[in-house]
């Protein structure tokens, strides 16, 4: 029988290494698969790991543009947000990447894919439900429920000796007592000291952003543009320079300036698809400013009930990007009716960074259900003030009809 | 026939000073009532003002602890916020006015009360459903859609005229060119220069909260105490001091704190009730504090779906708030399930204000849905990592039967 | 100043006979229009009425391909159902007629369009919403909603004595003691004898249906052909007969069926817009058989979750089409998106018609999510049993820790 | 080491029979259990059976009255329904039998509990988390995802031959080409030759309820009473005799009213939790005509707002139920909440019953919101036809405001 091949997400550290060497072991072909989502790496010292250990083959896929195109752009047009305070970084990189496996897989005729997400997470369910998704016929192997493969390395402990055992370079430096995963969108941190949610988180983990305190001392206002509710241009109108258009780039300045101004840290416990709560901290410089932005546009351009149905479906379509369902006929649907809802969701807005928060000041937009004129106290215009009275005293009939029911019931003391 | 009674919501200001005497004019005996739900305001020379004019009695109603007790409290435990942004100050406390309006109306033995609320804004339905809806019998007279009165009172020299003509004190100092409203829980700031949503609001509109940029130097942290979702003490860990417990002394001195590091300033476009979108500057600092903080710790305590539930809850309740429906049947019946949903949220959150920002950065409970042991990475404890493979793989069943559906579809050229 | 013109949805009764004299009384030119929606009437002896009372002008529209189009179709796709009982017939019958009102208004260059329906009812709002919608600068004149109108007219007997008076023919037989609606989707009885729910509502009333009792005595069975959700043709298994494709067509035969069959009878109280609850009976024969048979295809055919959003949108929609909002920007919003989750709903379904009930019993679709391999207990297939055990455990986690959680709190006496 | 305890729910026929004799093969001591929760069973026959098989012992409890009050009452008043169409006759019934499970394991000192369920169905699961639910630390032991008893028992075949070998009686008839699960509630049937979803139902499968054409001539008329949502009392108006009250003899008397009747009977294809659509015929006689009874009083006796909320609550608390978290923290909230809604739900409501269907045609209650005065067109009350005028401008403002935008929006040409 022909050896099988596996394309692994490798990262090139310690867990995916010995992962790497494990499944050799086993027997299989393994092609390593590294996508560059942003994250800070050296891919070519990761490659020549990978390959030093026995991967048959690295592939490494930027996938940065596609990243913000097809996952972090519709993010922001949907305003998703986990829970009202996670902006989901990680859970719109997992089908990013899962993307990249199933194309590569697909490509060299590999029959099996393979991470090395826990198996208490979230990203094992959003990796494998996506690949599922993609491409039916694939086997996942998921070694940290691989029974051999948990007896066998029971503690990072058993995985460094592993690793040194066979000659896979091991981290000098002592690990950091908390876990990590970069991305463009966000670092999250979690696990370790992290996980008495009882203890702040120690400043030194973030990476992406400066603790407000060192922050910039000048306030920093943008203007953003969206047309249809995806973001078009920015402009720095504090310090100048270019107009960005490029999605990645204006993506890249914003996290830029969002770190400078310490934008974008939260600290919170969420609830894992899976039915446990863990603390995570995230620092979502980019992300943020646009999430404010967009939603201080789009509640400027839509109609009141039609923000009332699209805030509906952007809490579910949170929902189920969190849970791992970004390629599922719910998420599919719900993503071209928010597109829909997207239609006149046009125009900039201006939001200034200061010292860790980030609020919209100024909104505009060439054509728009604002009404300056009706609104203004100053002017009748179209408006009849006696028609409040009528309005108000149609509704008022459910309301005292309320009234008189109970009093009504009060008195046949049922 | 026996002259009629009136009571007005009386303000001390211009506009409610002309109603008072316009309404006198009209033949009604005038009782002026004035509610103190935490504003800056000289009330002793509001009553004599009052009594000038000719109310035959003034009323002065210090609502504060209600206002805190039965409309902040359910805010804060409903974690009610508007349209994503707006913490409901004004919507809160129209309600509670009502209550005093009624109140007074019935001792009085009044049919009629009245208010300056102008007709195109909410304020009018919020005062009036809130007013139908506690006593279905009484008459409401709202000068600003009374036709007479409007052609009489085009403009704000028309007020003044009218003032100086009558012997009403009339303010020396220029009007500043937009206007406010303040309570214990905000100041709204709207119309005028504001309704621009294009021009930032100018800087030196804030009252309650300094500009980030002079806001504190150093952090402040907080210890919010919740029992059943409710406030019950606060602490300053940075300066010490005593536990705060007594409601409304908490509230004070949050927006104290609040103040001092620029915490809760917004400036938002939002969807009126009566279909129009105005835009609102608000600064709310001790409730975005309390906003910030249960939001904290209801996502730590409550089961993930009881709190998908509460949240629909909640985003039906802040409608209804919002539109003036506090006194109706579904809010009667939203506060009650949400107070349920609170049974368990207790324990208390750490808050770090500052330079315009509040972060939750710890929070815990005596005894809580978060399992440390459970989550932990290090340890398996029992749960089975194997169980993940079946909850992926019969999640993924509906995926790959979509997959192999449409597939099955192409195939088809249907 | 030169005479202005009223468009007046003209019935030929009694009510709007006599409107269309008062508004000639009034001063204006008057247009009557009449859409030919389905309903049984004498259009050329309502046009001759018109005429001679004074109109101008008799416009006769019919609009019955347009109302099953544009309206019925859509409603039937999306499953319209208010407070789970009413299929909507009147609901949507009134913005199909505005918009042949708005059409003439416009080409004849009235300003005003008018109508009879009362002020306590939904139907002045729908008909003036969707003309406000369709055209904002029309005006709208309610003659029972204007005071010297309602003065004059206290009874039906002030308006008999109007119309003698006049040379208007009066109605010979007795009125009875209840008022009906008609178009081809149903017809609607309401008020008078029905206004007492605790009163069977008399059996004379109805003219679609037979009585259950005296219905046919054999079953029929029907197969409906559906297309992305929409009626494509249907067929009498029973009867045999042709195989009726044209829309106008099929739905007029479904009609008939359920008439014999005695099907689509309803008696409910429901909950008016304005406020109040009114009790209405309705009988939607063909309207039944459609909602029966696509609620039956569509949860064969959609993802069970695409069909949870779907069930949302289509209990708002059905508000906004009861409320009189078809043509808003939230009504328009969701019928796109309905109409995109309806891109799988094709297929046929068979139903039997018998005694007044609809039942369906089999369907079928080219393509299908239904997947009988899968699903049979015979097989195995790729499903693995023991993936259950996992999918189980898994959602036992939130479970078992919310009652380690209680039992915990229990035993700390909080 | 001591022998283990399983807790077998045990039904008397072939599978579970089986399963007791493989327990009692792999060394456990086996208890069998059996709800009579008013299924047709000789209890004594099977009780001798499971003693002659092995079972240590064997319990038999009578569950109905629980099973009415404690799980079909509450289903009522909340309204549940699943997928628009099934009234949950099986799910309502597994958490009833798996407290009387865990009950009895918990007396034994059982580790384990055990039942005959299969891998891809519901009951799986709702056995399961129930358990689970109610006691954290037992085992559950499901043979038909045991891969040694399902490599064992790969047919029905092997199954009679496995219990001819061991003595244990076999059934002599033919097996019916489906399987069925019967309770008080309602009989489900499912799988063998109803897997094909086009084909109709063979019409002999049914067993409590006549086929409409073979039901009684005479129409039926009952009044049902309800208080605050819960059945009352129930009153045959068309025979006359006692009024029932208790809870068990109401839901036989309406079982059997329905079943001459030929009530409650659908055919449908619904999703089931783990993903696979399947095909369900059900005949639910009582409950159908509950559930349309109270639907109608409901409707007749709730706010509006209050309605729409509970409707929304009424369809989580379905999928819930479905999916098998009766008792599940999100369950319990929401039927705390639907339990408050119901308040004011008392009254009567009086339905007919006729060859299949059954139709509300009156109600009433002591007090309500209904307000027959209010809503006549004859009068006007203290209703004030012009405020409708008001009411109807104000809504138009924002859809006025959207034909505005889009107009402005095309002579923009963006």
């Amino acid at each position: 029988m022909s050896q099988e091949t596996v394309v692994l997400a490798y990262s090139g550290g310690l867990d995916t290494s010995c992962i790497l060497l494990w499944l050799l072991e086993q027997g299989y072909n393994v092609i390593a698969y590294m996508a560059n989502i942003g994250q800070e790496e050296d891919f070519e010292v990761a490659r020549k790991k990978a390959l030093k250990i026995g991967a048959s083959k690295v592939v490494i896929d930027d996938v940065r543009k596609k990243f913000v195109n097809d996952f972090i752009w519709p993010a922001v047009s949907a305003g998703l947000i986990y829970e009202s305070r996670y902006l989901l970084g990680t859970s719109l990189a997992r089908p990013c990447i899962s993307q990249g496996l199933v194309h590569v897989a697909r490509q060299e005729k590999a029959q099996f894919i393979s991470h090395g997400a826990t198996g208490k997470g979230n990203d094992q369910v959003r990796f494998e439900l996506s690949c599922y998704a993609l491409w039916p016929q694939v086997k996942v192997l998921a070694p940290w429920r691989i029974e051999s493969f948990i007896k066998r390395f029971q503690g990072r402990q058993d995985l460094i000796e592993y690793a040194a055992h066979h000659g896979i370079p091991v981290p000098v430096t002592k690990k950091e007592p908390w876990s990590m995963d970069a991305n463009l969108m966000h670092i999250s941190y979690e696990s370790g000291v992290l996980e008495d949610p009882a203890k702040p988180a120690p400043d030194e983990i973030f990476q992406m952003t400066l603790h407000p305190q060192h922050a910039l001392e000048t306030p920093c206002k943008l203007q953003i543009n969206f047309e249809h509710g995806i973001p078009l241009s920015i402009q720095n109108l504090t310090e100048g320079g270019p107009v960005e258009t490029d999605p990645l780039q204006m993506f890249t300045v914003l996290n830029q300036l969002g770190g400078q101004h310490g934008v974008g840290r939260i600290d919170i416990v969420e609830n894992r698809f899976i039915g446990l709560k863990s603390r995570g901290v995230y620092e979502t410089p980019g992300g943020t400013i646009l999430h404010t932005a967009h939603t201080d546009l789009e509640t400027f351009c839509l109609d009141r009930e039609v923000l009332r149905m699209k805030t509906f479906l952007r809490d579910k379509m949170a929902d189920y990007v969190y849970n791992g369902f970004w390629f599922s006929p719910e998420c599919e649907f719900v993503r071209e009716c928010i597109a829909l809802s997207q239609h006149y969701v046009t125009g900039w807005v201006q939001v200034e960074l200061y010292k860790g928060s980030v609020r919209a000041v100024a909104r505009n937009s060439q054509v728009a259900l604002y009404n300056q004129t009706l609104v203004s106290m100053d002017m009748h215009g179209e408006f009849q003030p006696e028609d409040a009275t009528g309005f108000i005293n149609t509704h008022a009939i459910r309301l005292r009809e309320f009234q008189r029911f109970k009093t009504q019931l009060e008195d046949s003391h049922i």
